[in-house]
């Protein structure tokens, strides 16, 4: 019998990590979240229910980790942590939001994001903890956006731009979770023109 | 034995329709959409569930109507199903927010809402339903208010009102679904001074 060495350890854990986010995101979507349980994610990822408790301490926390390994995923390839910062302000907010439109459009991404809002919307210990956890860091990049355009000039001073981001991000967060309006390029752009130069004439 | 007159007939079915108002709306807000029941509507209720039937063909349609009820009646004393124009836009709006921030902390009306906006995400025709015959009517109301103020010369003309009103309206609904941020007349009142008068410098 040969002793399995270190980087071989590493990658299976590696490999059963990515078998169980796989396996509680496609639960979640399929079953919706109060029937998603441990030792269904165990045994969909073909693993012990020990193995994900020597990880995790609940499915909340197993979801939470993989959800924010699904936006990684899905940010790979393009700028991310940060929103770019090109000097034409209304340029870099449509191009993050047309971003977003393509990941809220992603079925990946979709089926799992609406069955963890809707059991946040009824369940507010856990709906708090993912708006912390995921979507609020989000929602700072803008903040920074926001505030290195006040530096500019771009943006008036007297502006609180973690309220000003929602004119833009809201709207569109909206449409998707229900169904209020499609969504498009065009759509977000608009948001975008409108937030940024108001609806009253200049 | 007297016979009943039509009168009395029409004071009783009122009485056990608002009864079975008042089951549906409790009974979705404690047990969610999926396991309310016509049944479990009409025990609480006290009457058959035949009584039911008669009136309406499945629990969504008298949950649809048991909302447009309760924001009949949480209208009450305020105008309605339509927004004032005073000829101040900027007042008229705000005025109407503060309204919707009031009806959005009433339990009445937070719980059930709340349950039902979580299957609306994850059931899509349910979801549809609702938006169509409960939500965007409401929608329209700002539609009409803006238009009114392109007319008046308040909004610009390019601008199109059923998106523009998404900048103050949106914000506020993601607070309150999502727990985001908190609601209060100050935030709401920003939300309207942002969206008239942009973000960017005038």
């Amino acid at each position: 019998m040969v002793k399995q060495s270190a980087p071989d350890t590493a990658r299976r854990s590696e490999k059963s990590r990515r078998a169980i986010y796989d396996a509680a995101l496609a639960l979640v979507g399929e079953v919706g979240y109060p029937k998603t349980t441990i030792e269904g994610i165990a045994a969909r990822a073909g693993v012990g229910k020990q193995t994900i408790y020597r990880w995790w301490s609940s499915k909340a926390d197993v979801l939470l980790e993989a959800f924010l390994d699904l936006s990684g995923q899905a940010g790979e390839g393009r700028e991310q942590y940060v929103i770019p910062d090109t000097g034409d302000l209304a340029a870099d907010l449509k191009g993050v939001l047309r971003a977003t439109v393509d990941e809220l459009r992603d079925p990946r991404f979709e089926t799992p994001s609406r069955a963890l809002a809707a059991e946040g919307l009824v369940n507010e210990e856990l709906g708090r903890e993912f708006v912390a956890k995921l979507l609020e860091p989000s929602l700072q990049l803008y903040v920074q956006r926001l505030r290195s355009a006040q530096d500019a000039g771009a943006v008036r001073p007297d502006i609180d731009p973690r309220i000003a981001l929602e004119l833009f991000v809201s709207p569109l967060a909206q449409r998707w979770l229900q169904h209020t309006g499609p969504i498009s390029y065009a759509y977000t752009d608009t948001l975008v023109d409108y937030a940024l130069y108001g609806l009253a004439p200049r």
